[in-house]
């Protein structure tokens, strides 16, 4: 058994993954009633301008603004009636002096009207129209391209799709979109000590559980992942599970983390590629690995649940979002007081987890290997390298799962 | 045309549609690598101890603690090692006095012992190890069922399943869970003026935008849309699609803002159900309406986009993720100064679209028409009633689309 070496530091580490995740240029076509949250991987050009003609701003009368001049609440001007525009509807009448037609909200004005005159400013006598409220000409009307000109770029490649601007692509007609494609990642577990689902789980083993909380926080932060059957902890078999994986854009994996274990992922990553680092000034989590590759980064997990996933927001995470291109998560930080004292062990940080109890955080870490530690859990507190000790009732900020 | 006649507040509007949505009961059986911000639907209990055995929480070597007392850094205690348990396996060799048997982390321990000496306590010599410091027992053991007694509530229905909840699920070896269903909800959009995306426009016509917003508000939030064809703006063919569409779980309209349009959902509603109010005092979003049909919340939407989608935040999202049971979405807020004075009008809640540049809110609403709008924005302020100024630099929260 080989000790881990030299520990790097929490924000070394990130840097490297950082420096050696790139964004995934792979683009792919889909439907916008699909593309919620997807990145868009084109500039959007408007192909026509919107509206495509001058429309009524407002229920009313289309008019010669000329012709409501003068009108007053005493003084109304009378028009003749010659016709009525429904939404979506047009007319071929001409507007002539001393002419109005009754127009809905939105549909285009007829040849001839400047101004729209609002309802509320009229009174209706057969096919007489009396005006009580001048216009000036373009009043009431949304001029042809004053929203969109044709030819303008209306959407950016880069943009996340959210829906105002799925209601953008909409108004343009623009049925399908090219996105950036969701980065494949696979998820391998290793460990003879650990069973599927719909097996019976032998003397000394646990069901595999990192598999499944790794894929959630894979597919809930923009990647699409690819689960490995499991493999045992041996030179061999991992190196023939990684080698069958590389065609994915990154590869994750999670087993046992004894020190022994981690020695064959290393070996394997060496043997394959390059090991970036490999041990972490935090805890839990000190024995996580990353590697590339053939520029495909490489994780390797802590196989102890909770370890396991809060490296995963920590580490895995970030890199899902940087390589699917979307904008780094606004952590969901809830600040609190916490419900008792709470040690840490000076030069490294760590990740406690705690549930959210009345308005306090609650530390729920039994030890690495208890899924309690996890489930129970709301999400987390860091307490940094240089503070050993909390006191009950100091503020904590807990950043939830 | 009939004016809409008593405005309510919006907070009576928001009384009133959280009074008559209620949560839905339905549930379906999905997999658990698929549920990922699902509600559960079923209290889950363990159906086993986690862990089964007692287990070692170190590497090490398991040792009756007994043969260890008296062990010092200059006084080591010699055992004669007997076995080797790797990770997954179990051995059929008992300790007796004496003995030792090397043990990987989360590997049973072996009858006969009771405890765990840390690796880093000791030294190897052929089949003899050298034990430097005295151990407890129970030392560096995990007790059977200390994670998860069997038969005890480990999850409970209502919980979403975050990361570490999903965990849990596979902790325990459940491949797939009971979850609530998606509530389903009719997406309805109205008007002749409006086209299909994969149509020409007809002179007057616009696309259909308001189906796309609505559908990506309503699939983001826990619902599952299901688009209706295009309806005309009559008494008699809306009154088909709604009640063709009264199978789903909430029926949304969009169409035309038109006081005379809005009478016609108005009377289709009353004819079929109720309308609980037909006209709320915020701006835009006057026209906006809700009633219930055969215990089927409706929503009929504001026409024009930007007035559409604003609405869709405050008064859709709530509903549909309080009947998909997720909690009232924190919403995302971001803090900052305004880069423009703007008027409001006393009297009604305003809603502004805003975008955030160089860190200020910049207002982006023209006109509710608009689509830019609304494919501008990042956001919106909201303006209280009784507020009709804010000057450039005041203070104001974002909250983001």
């Amino acid at each position: 058994m080989r000790p881990l070496k030299s520990l790097i530091s929490l924000d070394d580490a990130k840097k490297i993954i950082d420096k050696n995740v790139k964004l995934l240029n792979r683009k792919e076509k889909i439907g916008i009633e699909n593309c919620l949250d997807r990145v868009l991987a084109v500039d959007v050009k408007a192909g026509f301008d919107v509206p495509g003609f001058d429309r009524a701003a407002m229920d009313g009368y289309a008019v010669k603004a000329n012709d409501t001049f003068g009108a007053g609440q005493f003084t109304p001007k009378t028009l003749k009636l010659i016709d009525t525009i429904h939404a979506g509807e047009t007319t071929k009448k001409t507007i002539y002096k001393g002419d109005c037609i009754q127009i809905a909200t939105g549909a285009a004005l007829p040849s001839g009207a400047d101004a729209v005159v609002m309802v509320e400013d009229t009174e209706k006598e057969k096919n007489k129209i009396k005006i009580f409220k001048p216009v000036y000409p373009k009043a009431n009307v949304s001029g042809r391209n004053e929203d969109i000109k044709k030819g303008s770029i209306v959407l950016r490649k880069g943009d996340m799709l959210n829906p105002s601007k799925i209601g953008m692509l909409s108004a343009l007609g623009i049925p399908v979109v090219y996105v950036y494609a969701k980065p494949k990642i696979a998820v391998i577990p290793t460990g003879k000590e650990i069973a599927n689902l719909d097996e019976k789980l032998k003397e000394g083993q646990v069901y595999d559980i990192n598999s499944y909380t790794l894929m959630s926080v894979i597919n809930g932060n923009g990647g699409s992942a690819v689960k490995h059957d499991i493999v045992e902890d041996t030179f061999d078999e991992i190196k023939d599970a990684v080698k069958s994986a590389v065609n994915n854009d990154m590869i994750v994996l999670s087993g046992g983390s004894s020190v022994g274990e981690r020695d064959v992922l290393f070996d394997v990553i060496q043997s394959l590629g390059n090991v970036l680092f490999h041990g972490v000034q935090i805890k839990p989590g000190k024995p996580t690995l990353f590697g590339m590759i053939k520029n495909k980064p490489v994780f390797g997990m802590p196989g102890y649940p909770t370890s396991c996933l809060v490296n995963a927001y920590v580490f895995l995470l970030p890199a899902v979002r940087k390589m699917s291109r979307l904008q780094v998560k606004k952590e969901k930080i809830i600040k609190t007081k916490i419900s008792r004292r709470v040690v840490s062990t000076l030069g490294r940080r760590e990740f406690l987890t705690v549930k959210i109890e009345k308005d306090r955080a609650v530390p729920v870490f039994k030890e690495s290997g208890a899924i309690t530690s996890m489930a129970n859990a709301d999400g987390y507190i860091e307490i940094p390298e240089n503070v050993d000790l909390i006191e009950k009732d100091e503020n904590v900020e807990v950043k939830l799962f």
